[in-house]
């Protein structure tokens, strides 16, 4: 028989739940536990709509938001790539992709579409809701390291150009966050020498 | 010197990030791990997006997203009151809004009353929004609990009662959501010993 629409969306939320056992790299600012992928995307919809006011350009933030909750879901199946693991990032896109059609499928047609064209939106980064949800993906582990006295930076040797370069689009979606960022979390670590000063 | 609006906004978000140390009663659907404030706060996020469809009476989704994405910050303060806990539910009301009086204020002022409006909407129970809120609080952690086999109901030895007076009106929240959570959460376990049968 085939599945009801809610037990199609009750099969994806219950299998979304895997998210939470999704460890990344950033601390949580008691320095000892690392985050998961959950807390990482509720504490960026929190950043959303208390920061919105700061995008360059006008966001829709139901959208954005929305765009935040499900931008990690993939990772059920294709786990979490450290941002500076060259050969992990060099194998991302592909593995992604494929648990992007089989997590979204799960859904009604018309939610699977729904959800996987806000996720595509948010790998593409071309939209304004895409580049300040982009903007918040970055500001937030960058305070968080910093909350921690730069514990994973040190951990990873991560030298300021790999920051740098991550972030070079973090100012598109909003150019007075990316400031705030790199002068209060990023800054202060490279003078107190825990990331690498190799510019 | 006074802080700058931004500032206080990262004052606020960088305290938020303690709901993630907050354990809950509930374990995740591998059956080991509890789950935290922040997850369950996502998870009901997530499902609001998708089932806001069920709602008795149409919602404004980004209102009842944010309401729920804050719903829990109290407990940072005055820690996880389990439902089936009188003595602490007792005290909970009192603990609770000594820690919103600290919290929210972190916020700017409109910001303060923006986020302190919703969490009273929400404790209310009146508007639309916060009755679907509501209703997904308590289907969120039944889901669950049907998924690891009834373990906290088992370890609580929880009453059909008990569930069904924690479960008062939240069927206002959603009708729909409320059967298929009857139907397929609850009552299996009921039938299976899970919970236990006292009507």
């Amino acid at each position: 028989m085939e599945k009801s629409r809610l037990e199609r969306q009750f099969d994806f939320i219950l299998e979304a739940d895997k998210e939470k056992s999704i460890l990344r790299q950033t601390r949580l600012s008691n320095g000892v536990d690392h985050e998961n992928d959950a807390d990482h995307a509720w504490h960026m919809a929190l950043m959303c709509i208390l920061l919105s006011e700061y995008s360059n350009k006008p966001i829709d933030v139901l959208r954005t938001v929305s765009m935040i909750l499900i931008h990690d879901i993939v990772e059920i199946d294709a786990g979490d790539t450290y941002a500076y693991d060259a050969s992990g990032v060099a194998t991302q896109r592909e593995r992604e992709l494929k648990a992007a059609d089989r997590l979204y499928h799960l859904l009604p047609p018309d939610q699977a579409a729904k959800l996987r064209g806000l996720w595509d939106e948010f790998e593409e980064g071309k939209t304004p809701e895409a580049k300040f949800a982009r903007t918040l993906d970055n500001v937030q582990p960058a305070m968080l390291n910093n909350a921690t006295d730069g514990a994973e930076w040190v951990n990873h040797a991560v030298k300021l150009s790999q920051i740098l370069n991550r972030n070079k689009n973090t100012a598109e979606g909003s150019a007075v966050l990316w400031d705030y960022s790199y002068q209060n979390f990023i800054q202060p670590n490279v003078k107190k020498g825990r990331i690498i000063d190799d510019q």
